[in-house]
């Protein structure tokens, strides 16, 4: 057990949660007039009880520049303390470079776990995973249209032919060996959600895609659920931030974010 | 052609030279007391008519904070106008957020292009490649020594096997319509750099690899560079750059990367 995956176990298990709240600041879709970090800040302080985690994407802060990268770092900061906070990079790189790459999530940002690539291989992942108090989570199956362009591909190992997916999957669980690895799935594959769960029952899952994707919840939760509801990430990221663009956009997200913590708790019962 | 292409065309041929200098400011091996935009400057300065283009990888900046990324973009500002610079930032991700990060790299640093990650598939790569002025370098072979792990799976395609880097630079092609996408190829596998390169002749490739991670120059050369020399990027970071670690750091770096492009046109010769 480490440090991450502990921290989401007990976030999970007290808010009663699988939701992560996905921190996409987009200011064609926020309150007008509203910074980024008191938009993050508002919806932090109305659903920190209903989760089990958050997750800001980096791509919607560096496109901000120094003003975007500030705010993150307030963002990750101002998460109450026992609520893990995953980093949503997607980084891959070689060896002295996911070092750096790692540093800047680990120690700069602060966080919790950070998403990673495998195109690379092992000594990509490599500064990630000896983090033993950290997560990573691999992309394995992602939820984009796109998804299937290679990670569908058909792979021969040991003369067995098996999907690029599911090669990825059990590469991560041999690589596994301080148990914080886990995988993204998203939830707009149920199928192949499915069938990585059954798996690996015991690697924590990130599922992306419900929502303004198209995943639907109810199957999400029935193929990608573990039985503890200790290590289901499932995200919503703008179902939950632009339930509202007026004043009320901080109630409008609880609301919401009540909702599919409600919901997904029904399923499970 | 696109502006990129006939950017790199341009300078290639002005300073007959295929050397790629790889900005990755590294304290521990930069001269003492030198700030990261002082140091590229003066990188710059004494290289900037012996190169192809300049490539900073965005890990090094993203661990120094925004200090680091405010080094970046003057660095970026401060390239002689006809010398194309290329963010390694392997970016990869779903269609709204590859947009963020295609605008973070091109709008708000200013790059000429930038190196993607194929794992998720052409929706992800979509909002790079549809800059048709920028240039797109997706990762195939890269250099490192984790590549095998996933890169050579032996994948069957059209009833075919073949390793996933040669379908992933057969797939790159196929979505090459506007003539701005490359592979990034390492020096290390000169074999899969030959492979590459006979197949797809025409597209820009982007060879990191040379100097410190080992890979050979004159094969490297041979293997794949282009006939007219001007879309073969060589890279070299640490090799140039710290060349030395006194006040004539600067000098010395000119020096090696003298001697690399003389090498490589020795060899093409």
């Amino acid at each position: 057990m480490t440090d991450f995956i502990e921290k989401l176990a007990a976030a999970s298990t007290k808010n009663k949660s699988m939701v992560c709240v996905g921190l996409d600041p987009d200011s064609k879709l926020m309150p007008p007039g509203i910074g980024v970090f008191e938009f993050n800040k508002a919806i932090i302080e109305a659903t920190s009880d209903l989760v089990c985690c958050y997750k800001p994407n980096f791509a919607f802060y560096e496109a901000l520049g120094n003003d975007g990268l500030d705010a993150l770092k307030k963002t990750v900061a101002c998460i109450p303390d026992g609520i893990p906070c995953i980093a949503d990079a997607k980084r891959g790189d070689i060896g002295n470079t996911a070092r750096a790459y790692a540093s800047a999530i680990f120690d700069h940002f602060g966080f919790d776990a950070a998403t990673a690539s495998p195109y690379l291989g092992y000594d990509s992942l490599e500064p990630f995973i000896e983090r033993k108090d950290k997560g990573v989570f691999i992309l394995c199956r992602t939820s984009n249209a796109g998804a299937a362009d290679f990670q569908s591909l058909e792979v021969t190992v040991n003369g067995e032919r098996r999907p690029l997916f599911e090669v990825v999957a059990d590469t991560a669980g041999k690589w596994n060996k301080y148990g914080n690895i886990g995988l993204v799935v998203g939830a707009t594959y149920p199928d192949e959600l499915k069938t990585i769960h059954a798996a690996h029952p015991d690697m924590p899952l990130l599922i992306p895609g419900i929502g303004a994707q198209g995943g639907d919840l109810e199957t999400t939760v029935k193929n990608g659920a573990d039985k503890l509801g200790q290590k289901t990430v499932i995200n919503s990221s703008r179902g939950i931030l632009y339930a509202s663009n007026g004043k009320d956009f901080a109630a409008a997200a609880r609301k919401e974010c009540l909702k599919m913590r409600d919901a997904i708790n029904a399923v499970r019962k």
